[in-house]
């Protein structure tokens, strides 16, 4: 990911401060350890420290499994050029709700929460806090610090269960997300370079733009990965945002660039589509190996390849 | 959309106070107006209304053509029963950003701002107030309403361009918008009922399952509108919610139930699919009227329909 | 098949004389017992009886395992209104060399044979009779007659093993076929009726013309069936004769007209093609019940046809 | 087509004897013109011919404009390896008929014709001569050759229009051929060979089998070319003869095998199919220059190449 000498530090950019989901993340890493961590305000910020030098990498938030994608991150990867995703972590979400100490459930009227995150607990607030007023907060550790520093009008926030390393709370719940298996992916975004080597267990992040608007153009699409045996495992739609209705499409394809069928069906992709913005090929979190019909394996490609060469010099077939 | 006597008055309700672009939406519809319109704090709550009965209809947004779908509205479409969309309108979304009186805007530093308004401002943001500071608000008038109260932190806010109808502000600029066609599109729910007639210029709203995860589901899914001449102008993928990677389809079909190519789709939709939800067919905003190829025209269906008979019947062919 | 008094008889045509394939095919037919067998010289009289109402019914050979489709034939049904397909019958096709009494193989230079079977049976000819000469005859049965009654030329026939019951012959060998697995197909043709009750093993013979000359237009016939779980067991092009790259596409798929995944499929066909010609759905000869997939099954289609029903009179869903 | 030295004479086979059609094909040859003409009696011996290096070449009939493919040469080609088609021909299909000199039309009651012709001449026939009877001949000039002769037992023959060249005949009729425009494609194998360069109005014939009998396989064969933009002009089906149902498809697709496009599609092809026979890309006889949409143009293929090698180098795209 670096060129840099093996003495110098590799920094690592994330959505701080200390506590977040982002930090756990990144404490996944472990060519991370020991290295300067960064912390950063937001997506922008992150993927400007790399594309401008500040950083070895970044690790960002791309999707949720409750909330489904982070679209800033989505639209920010489809425009920055210069970037790829070398690796992919997950993180269980879950939320503690936090207060001053000595404050007791009956106290509380006003949360503050992460927009996303008091969606993600609506069901356990309004059941155990009818008649709370939801008051923004820019991150899920900012919620709980404007309490510790008495800075904010709330009587208690939802936060990531990290902040109570950091500031000491009232816990007057723990676990309260709607969804217990709630879990965030993150990824790891260096500037351009060769890709990780395959693994057997990869994923192909793409964002890919359709030739007009016309009722078969995803269908052309999707079958270039179909026709290739390679199953999806995200394809969300962005806006492109010129004008409703024209999208463009972010995509998770099992498999690696090296791989003989992601290769071909890259270059179906780039001669059907007017953008496609390769984003990496990377291992993927879960390290569950790819399976795939015998007819797309590697040999099936080479040999295929060997007999056209043969067909055009004339040899006899064997 | 009601069956209460014609002497009682109709109910709206919509994402207030006062100013929000919701309320604009709700201004464009004929039936709303002199009727009682009902403030409400989100879209939970706005359809909470239609499906207890407190109110007629709701109006909620759907769809930014910067950021892309509301997710909470798709979200809380695809899981609450008995809903119909029964109108769609556009409002285009520009922001103001205000202060106290005699506020000028090299006195800003920190900007109060609803965090989908923030992003979509943040360009201009960033050129004119550099080192500003972000406090998220709840609404694009609750921006607002704390700097005219006094109750916000912040100096200056992004907000709805209808708020200076109700308090008096320093409009420290207008159109800050980073793209200056950015539209929302808006829809307005009732419970379930017969849909509008079709106008030719229609749009079906539909939330789709696929049958299982592999590679050519989405392609069959699809299929069954491109066989018909259909295009699509939304399709967007959501988290389901139980586990990464499994997804419902968001889609707006061109064309009414009552069309026959349409009426087929649906058909084969439903046998497709583990769940299909119709959440309804109406006229379209921009009221452009639909084209599609004559092979799909209603006569040609129910020509099919009369030859299929007559084969089963044993008459001779024409 | 026939609106007569049930005291008259039921006339069949078929391609005569006695001892051809074509009456082997006839006598598996249970109510063509006892009644009038017309031989005829050729297919088109078969059918033209039919059509002029000398026949209830003619036998006639539509596909052979080695040699495929009979074209005369296909042509014919493509061509000639007012006709249905209503039984099929198999023959195991299998050859004799015959020749006068007292004749021996190594006396044998000029054999007579129909060319069809001239061509099943050469690998044979060539290893046995080495320096033969081919003298083509109009059947299967005129070949072996000229030996008889001393009119041909040849010194021996390849014939149907049928012919030794009608003449006293040498034969020289049996089962001289090329392929000892070699079956015809035949069918069983009426003036237009109703179809045969379904069976659960059924066959539909379709003539199906593409809208158009362009990549697609295949495709799009293809997916018809593909996209109700319709299996094709037969596909076979002929060209329509009006110019070269011009085709009607013959087909024989797997289920009944009153199946409604094959009605659907139907629907979708005539909807698409200039020219659809339905030549019957009817008992397969094999008589092996067709399997495909629950979600093609009868009541899948009528439920989402009461799903839509409700959806368009504005039921809330169960 | 003949490594041979330049003084040594090439050799043609074709199917006999002189004024039949397809010596009208060979006569189109350039390079055939006063090199040995060898005739042959059958398509088999043609082919045989050519792979035991007694000919250079064999010229022979592949499809009818009314008839369709010639069922034969499909087969034979399908299934004896070693060859290639080099080039196309197309011969205008027109039947005299003929009879010894001084014969009346009112005289004849028996006719000779090739099984194939005298379905081609059928309509004629039937208005002109009613009583008729057919008496089958080996080709289209061994009919006329019997009347010639005095060797036969027909009273006038349908030949090719060739054979008044070689004899004397009472021409009773011209042009009696059903279709006017009947013509007959010819095409010209030599053995295993590098293509003829490509013109631009090239055709590359093939011959695939299915990988398994479901009802998408033929959807998938078809859909290698329809992604690539290739055309077909010819999609015929056989029996592999090894028991009803089961096929190999026939194809002639618009373009050559040194077009990106259609090299990508054969490796498609190749890799879907469990056997693929190559027999040839070779100039149209039309000489109609292909036409397809600029995106499966060669350069297209070129550059997604180069962008693909780009990525997995880790190069900064431009």
């Amino acid at each position: 990911m670096s060129e840099e000498p093996l003495e110098s530090r590799r920094v690592y950019s994330y959505l701080g401060p200390a506590g977040t989901f982002t930090e756990a993340a990144l404490a996944q890493v472990p060519e991370a350890r020991g290295q300067e961590w960064r912390p950063v305000r937001n997506v922008g910020e992150a993927l400007a420290d790399v594309v401008e030098g500040r950083s070895n990498a970044a690790m960002i938030a791309i999707e949720n499994s409750v909330d489904g994608g982070v679209t800033t991150t989505q639209d920010a990867l489809a425009t920055i050029p210069g970037l790829r995703i070398v690796g992919e972590y997950l993180v269980p979400v879950n939320f503690v709700l936090v207060a001053r100490p000595g404050t007791r459930l009956e106290d509380v009227t006003v949360v503050a929460a992460h927009p996303v995150a008091y969606g993600q607990s609506l069901q356990w607030l309004t059941t155990n806090i009818p008649g709370h007023e939801h008051l923004p907060a820019a991150s899920n550790v900012a919620s709980a610090l404007g309490i510790a520093e008495g800075t904010s009008g709330a009587d208690a926030a939802v936060a990531a269960p990290g902040v109570v390393a950091h500031h000491e709370y009232e816990v007057l719940a723990e676990d309260i997300g709607d969804n217990s298996n709630a879990v965030t992916r993150f990824v790891l975004v260096s500037r351009v370079a060769p890709p990780p080597a395959p693994t057997g267990a990869d994923k192909t992040s793409l964002i890919v733009e359709l030739p007009e608007d016309h009722p078969g153009a995803l269908l052309d699409l999707l079958e270039q990965f179909a026709t290739r045996g390679i199953n999806l495992s995200l394809l969300a739609s962005r806006p492109i945002g010129d004008e409703l209705g024209r999208y463009r499409f972010v995509i998770d394809a099992d498999g690696h660039i090296e791989d003989e069928r992601m290769a071909d069906a890259l270059l179906g992709l780039r001669r059907f589509s007017p953008k496609v913005v390769f984003l990496g090929s990377y291992p993927r979190a879960d390290r569950v190996i790819i399976r795939y019909p015998q007819r797309y394996s590697d040999e099936v490609f080479v040999e295929a390849r060997d007999w056209l060469r043969g067909l055009i010099a004339g040899e006899p077939e064997v």
